[in-house]
Order: C-alpha cells, then structure tokens, then sequence
C-alpha cells in the first residue's frame, strides 16, 4: 500500500495565504468552483484566501470552454485538457514572473458567493460504508441480519433525483411526507419528524462511457471529488421505501461542497479499500488503491448558538471505492454522462463519535446526542446549521474541500388543498 | 365519468390518409417528433402517412424554439405556445388554402427515421398498476402479502437512468449483471437468463415546479404522454433490489414511442381512476378524471417469424394517474424541471391475456406462453422483436402513437478483465 503523500510537498505560491499549513487550497489543490463577485457567475480555481477569476488570466483553454459557468465542458474535453490547465495554473500561481498579470484576478473567497460548479446530470448514491450499513442494519433488522446477502457482493446504490442537488450555502427546508407509526393504522400527512443528514463524498464523472468499463478505466473517467451531505427524512424512508427503495425521503435536498477537489490533486491520498470479507467478482476487483485518506468531520451549530463537531471519521472507511461503483453501474450497459455524481454512502467509522449520521450518532432516537451547549438532538432542529468538512493531510499542506453546509428551515405552510 | 370521445369527431385534412379510421395520426392527434430524413435532424409533426417539417412551414413560433431539434423548448415556453401551435397547425392542415405552401413538405413517414423527441432531463418509474402489483407481489411474497402495506396510500416510484431512455427502433443489448439463484452459494457474473418487458405509459413534464403540487396543479404540468418499454432484467433485480430498490435490472434500456401524443389530443378520452380501496389523504386526491381510455397491446415477433400479440389491456387499468404521481413526487420539496419522464408502471388488466409483462404472462417462468408460431416463451429469446401499441378510439377516428419497437440483441463477449 503507497504511504500518503508519498513524494509530495508543498508546492509554493506566489500567494502566501496557499503557502499556510492550515489553509485548505495550497497549490497542490487548486479546486475548481464557480463564484458571483456581483457581476456575474464565473469559473474559478481557489489558491489560499483568493479565487482566482480563471476567465481573466492567459489559462490556455479554449474560450468557448469556459462560456457556460459550469466545469462540465472543461471535464468534457478530457485527461489532456485537464492536464494542461493543471500543469498553467501551477506555473501561473507559483512563478512570481506571472504575478503582475494575475494577481489583479485575484479575489477575496470572503468577498464571493460560491455557485454550483457543475451541472448535475445524474445523480446515484450508493450504501457502500459497511459500518453505516451494519448499524443501520442492525437498528431495522437485528444484530444477525444487519447485512443484506447481497452486501459484501455488490456495490448496493439506487438512483437519486439530481434536481435536489445544491450547492454548500442553500437553506433547506424540512419537507412533508407520508409518514406511519408502526402502531398508527393510517398514514398521516406531516412535516418530516426524523430528518437527518448523511456524511458521503460526491465522485464527479468528467468522461462518458457507453457499455462496461473496467475499475481501472472507471477510476480514470472520475474527474474529482466533493463533500457530501445527503439529507434524509427517516420517517418518510421508513413508511415508502418497500418495495423499490427510498424516494421522496431522499428527494429534499443533497448539499455539495462548492469546489471540485481533482483526482489529480488527491493522487498521493490513495489507499486500499479494506480487506475483503467475500472474495469480489472479477469485474469489481482494483487494480491498485482507489481509495483516499480523507479525514472528515461534521459540526452542529443550532440557530445561534456555536457548533459542535458530532462526528469524526475517514473516507478510507468505505468498503468499496467510487471507481468500483461506477464500474458496477456500467455492467448492464447503463451510459454514462459527463456531470454525473456519485453519491459514496454514508461514512461511519467503527466507533459511536465516527457515525456519519444522526440516525446512528443517536442511534434511532434512543441515545439522544448531547451538543456542546447543553442541548440535546436525535434528529435535527429547525434552524440547525450542519457543516461537513475534509482534508487530506500532507506533509505540511492539506488537500481541503472547503465547507459543505447548510441550514435547516422550517417547513413550509401547508397548502389549503392538503389540508383535511 | 365523461362517456370518451364526448363532443368530439374526425377533424377532416386535406391530406387524406389523416382521415381515414385506422391512422393513428388524424388532424385530431398532431402528435410532435424529431426525424431525420438523411438531411439531419428536424423537429416534425404527424399527419396520416406524413411528417411535416415544422421549420419549412408558417408555424407562428419563436424560431428559437426550433434551433434545437428537441421538443425541450417548446415544452418550457409554456401552456399558451402549445395552444398556439395546436391552433395553428390544425388550421395549416385543414385549411385547403395551405396545400401549396404547406404540401411540399410533408415527407412520407416511411422515408424517414426517428430520433428522440426530447431530451430526458430525469426519468422516474413507478408501480402504479394494481394488477400488476398484485400479480408481482404473489410470485415473490404470496397471495396474502401481496400488496405491500403503504401502496393502497402511495403511488410507489423510484428514479431511474434517463441515459437509459431510448427512441423506438434502438436494438437493446442483452445485459450482464450479478445473479445468483437461491439454491447458489454465490452471486456470478453473467448475461441475464430472464430479461423482460414491461408495457407503460410515459408522461413527459412541460412546465417545471419548485415546491409542492396539487393533482390538478400536477395534471396541467403534463405536456404529454409516450408508450413506455420498461426492459427489465428479473434475475438481476432479485439479487441486488434489497434494500434500496431496482437499480442495473432497469437500467439497459427504457424505449419509447417517438411521437408526444399532448395532453390536448387526448382531454376527450379521460377517464376516472378506479375507486379507491382505502381513502387516499387530500393531496392525493384528483378533482376530476386524470387518466385516459387507450387500448396497449403487446406484439413479440422472433427473429425472422410473424407477430404474436401476447397481450391486450387498456391505461385506464391504473391505480394512479400520472398527475397524482407528480403531485406525490413534489411532496418533499423535491424540484421537477421540463423535460422530466414519468414511467407509469406496469399495466396490467385483471385477466391473464391482459398482463404487461411475461413475468406475469409466464407465471415467472412455470407457464411458458406459447406464440402463434409455436414457440415459446418464458423470458425474451435473442433476435425477440417487442412492439408495443396504443391507440384512444373516438367516433370515426383514433388517436395513435404509433410502434414503440426495439430488437434484443445478444449479450456482448465479456471483456477479458471481468472473466475468472
């Protein structure tokens, strides 16, 4: 297994904010986002406390790839074009000959509003962290049946709803839904009671296929990364879900985080997806580390109050790696599109402060979580601020993500015609 | 209930085949398409044997609607374009005085090929025929559990693959996928022994939602409807759909008739759902008739040999109509956008010669149909052609949407990577 950060240091900027330890975008990173300044939405690339106003600078890409706001047509013009623009930004932002004609392109990250950065074509989310599957199992079903038979075989995902994916920053609003007691002899229809969010990493497909790719070949068509919270109404889940799997209870909203972390850029992150427990068939086995050492955390923060970190874990948690995923997703000759994502699962580690989600963290409402300020949650509050957070460490640099939150607000009014 | 057809007659052409009895495409229908006639791809319209090229000709629309040739913009333009392009094209096409300026580009139908007639921005499936509900649930759970406990109270979907929706005429690959027998140890790679069709209806979103819906809110959304080919891989699906749902089983391919058949061709055809067997809560609850009388049926033709019609039943079968699905579908807050499809489910009557699934014509396999050639049949052999059809019958007319037809082609070598 490679060591993390092998070989690698920080590279220096011209900018000395990328320059710190602490900062989450040091030239080694340089993810991809879209801001608004006020005059527009642009495409930017984050080094240290600036994004960079990529369209303002000699970038070396075709213009036409920057017309749209969005990374999509840059991910569309494949490996070499990431690798060039890769390789001029490096040159751009670590030789100070360039500052004069960039640094005036140069804005405050505070100064701007983060957009989507991509167009979400697709959206899959997976169940593939077997901590969050055994627990969740285990709550539904009992210690003996927590994994299903299928588990250690496949990949198990389902398709999600990409128009509720959103950017870091956008409110949410906890959503109505069939709900059922189990000992409740008719569905109620009620603001969801159990809504929760799920700690995942989002892998973004930058190249399209058209029949079964191998791991390898999946890995390669991966463009980069993104925090992950995919937030989830139990109660709804819980009442719909059988037979075909969650739908409105997935459907509210799936908060990303504003900068597309390259695969480039977590390179010397890789490691092994775990031991297998059941040998894999042969299409789902990696040809070398697909995984990335990713530490991750979840805060708390209810409304005016200061945050609490919930939960602390790892992506190198997950049993099966994106590029397995999507390998699986090709096997029935499902096509890929540039701008899918693909929602990990939800990341829990083995231990009660490593569980990415409130359904665990309190498991199932029975062992309320106490926060910093004294309150108490099972599931969240209206008003409740949640913010995701990663970072692959280097030898003094770190790959970061940026924040990926989002505030939950009340649910709407009902409307006259719902009413009873 | 309104009688069907109520008010209504042939509105007569002066392109005669659109008034003779048996075309599915009378000034009536005026279905839209995309066609390619070798001079590349064009947004058209059917009249009798014909497709008139809408750019050559008067329309009175924005030629911005037509620069794509998808029906996409036309949709998102709103319910007053679309009244307007109805009300102009009918006078166009029954209205002698434009036979000269019109004429000329009508293009026999059978000298043209068919594309997509829009982009599918995402595609939702549901479970909505009780026939088939019950008939499903009897094989796998017994005639006790039939139903599942909430579907008497939920029109039960899941999201499924857009990239997987294809134009009639696309042969579909037999897919690979995990299987495993419950007498097998172990899941293996192989190409699915019990592929399936599943005969739907599709309705296709018009206008975008940003919260929740009404049924009549919902209904008005619908721009207009499809015959729907849900290819199903039954073994792959038994293996990997608990607990999140069907997920590479549903994904190989999904076709579609190429003709949108609009909400407006078909308003003297609706029809009421069933009564309701348990009182649905008020958001569910329809104002008025939402469904349509259209007689589907079912042709399978092997390779090189004659049509069997192996089954007959009719839309308004449906326990839910499309409207009450998207109604259901917006409760979370969860945005739909034009150019969303709705999958129908199943459709099913109560007899056996009325299933829309060889699962269910089969008995999963134990009462092998036999085919006016004297084969037979469990599953789909290669080379099997699938036609479906559908038509709402008026007095002296018929609203048609012409053949949703694909071919099953052998599964593909495996590559070498996914062999043992």
């Amino acid at each position: 297994m490679k060591k993390k950060g092998d070989g690698m240091s920080l590279i220096r900027s011209w900018v000395d904010s990328a320059n710190r330890a602490d900062t989450d975008f040091p030239l080694n990173n340089l993810p991809y986002g879209v801001f608004d300044d006020g005059q527009g939405a642009r495409m930017g690339v984050a080094i240290g406390d600036f994004v960079l106003d990529l369209g303002r600078v000699d970038h070396g890409l075709d213009p036409v790839l920057l017309a749209d706001p969005a990374w999509n047509d840059v991910m569309a013009a494949g490996p070499s074009v990431w690798a060039g623009l890769r390789a001029r930004l490096t040159e751009l932002l670590s030789d100070e000959g360039h500052r004069p004609a960039v640094g005036p392109h140069l804005l405050p990250l505070a100064s701007v509003r983060m957009l989507m950065p991509f167009r979400v074509t697709e959206y899959t989310d997976f169940y593939a962290g077997k901590n969050h599957a055994v627990n969740v199992g285990t709550m539904f079903r009992g210690a003996e049946n927590a994994l299903p038979p299928n588990w250690l075989s496949i990949p198990i995902g389902y398709n999600g709803r990409a128009s509720s994916v959103v950017v870091s920053g956008t409110d949410v609003v906890r959503p109505w839904g069939q709900v059922k007691a189990p000992d409740e002899a008719q569905p109620r229809f009620a603001p969801s009671a159990r809504f929760d969010l799920e700690l995942e990493m989002g892998a973004i497909i930058g190249q399209p296929s058209d029949g079964m790719v191998s791991v390898a070949e999946a890995d390669q068509m991966i463009f980069g990364y993104v925090l992950l919270n995919d937030w989830s109404a139990r109660d709804i889940q819980a009442w719909e879900y059988q037979p075909l799997g969650p739908f409105q209870a997935k459907a509210t909203a799936t908060t990303i985080s504003p900068w597309i972390v390259t695969r480039a850029a977590l390179e010397p992150f890789r490691v092994s997806t775990p031991e297998r427990e059941r040998p894999l068939l042969p299409y789902l086995r990696e040809p070398g580390p697909m995984l990335y050492d990713i530490a991750l955390e979840v805060g708390l923060a209810p409304e005016g109050k200061p945050e609490t970190v919930i939960a602390r874990t790892n992506y190198d948690q997950m049993y099966y790696s994106a590029a397995q995923q999507l390998a699986h997703h090709t096997t029935s000759g499902c096509a890929m599109r540039v701008g899918d994502l693909l929602g990990s699962g939800t990341i829990s580690g083995p231990t009660k402060d490593s569980r990415g989600s409130l359904l665990e963290l309190s498991w199932g409402g029975k062992e309320p979580l106490t926060l910093a300020t004294g309150e108490s949650r099972s599931f969240l509050e209206d008003g409740d601020r949640l913010i995701l957070r990663g970072a692959a460490q280097g030898d003094g640099y770190r790959i970061g993500f940026g924040e990926c939150a989002g505030v939950l607000r009340p649910a709407r009014r009902l409307p006259d015609w719902a009413q009873e």
